[in-house]
């Protein structure tokens, strides 16, 4: 498997992880580190293994049911890091009915004895496709 | 200078270059390559120096100015790859008033002949510390 296909791979095991709000396997796709860092929609910085597994937890415990589309998925090596930049369709089952919603994800991994694990995952809601985004944004 | 310390000046140099709303500023600490990617808060994905220098020309052609601080700046460097993770807080002049923003943001460097150049920018606003966060959010 050559590296990019073994990133992608990485890439769907977060997702399947998320999906089956399964965390025992979501602790095995990220590098058990302190500088590993996570950005869910709308809130600021986690930082460090155990916050970001936390986090997941919190988010497990309050879904039902959770079902991803992954859009125009771009994946790039470089040496011992790969970045995988990605559109999120997301539906969710939370007690207040099906969520829809349109995320922004940058996901970043390192290769740690020959595994590429994550080690930062940012994602980030879409209001506008880039062709409607207008000066009007906040940037 | 040591590595890390590069980046954190590129990431300055960047930030620099947005404040004064400087297009050629912004275009020299960009890697000029078509895989560069950009995702400005609330907007889906820019890919390709092209369309990103293009978001900066109409970001900056309506603020009349904008005013960062960096808050917990982490940067971390592998091999020829390095991300820094910071919070923008952000005011912007803009022709209705002054509006002023937290935005999370992650960039991606990449060094290029013994530079560091911006490869991928991430910003999304934040609604919620970390500590405030709870299941009701999206993920």
């Amino acid at each position: 498997m050559d590296e990019r296909a073994a990133v992608l791979a990485a890439n769907a095991a977060f997702y399947r992880a998320f999906e089956d709000l399964d965390l025992a396997a979501m602790e095995a796709v990220w590098l058990n580190a302190p500088y590993v860092k996570c950005v869910h929609p709308g809130w600021s910085l986690l930082t460090g293994f155990g916050p970001v597994m936390d986090s997941w937890q919190r988010i497990f415990a309050n879904t039902r049911g959770m079902h991803f589309e992954l859009a125009n998925i771009l994946a790039e090596v470089v040496g011992d890091l790969a970045w995988v930049v990605l559109m999120e369709v997301i539906e969710t089952q939370t007690p207040e009915g099906i969520e829809r919603g349109l995320v922004q994800a940058t996901n970043i991994f390192q290769r740690d004895g020959g595994r590429w694990l994550l080690i930062h995952h940012h994602g980030s809601p879409v209001y506008m496709p880039p062709s409607e985004a207008g000066p009007e944004s906040m940037h």
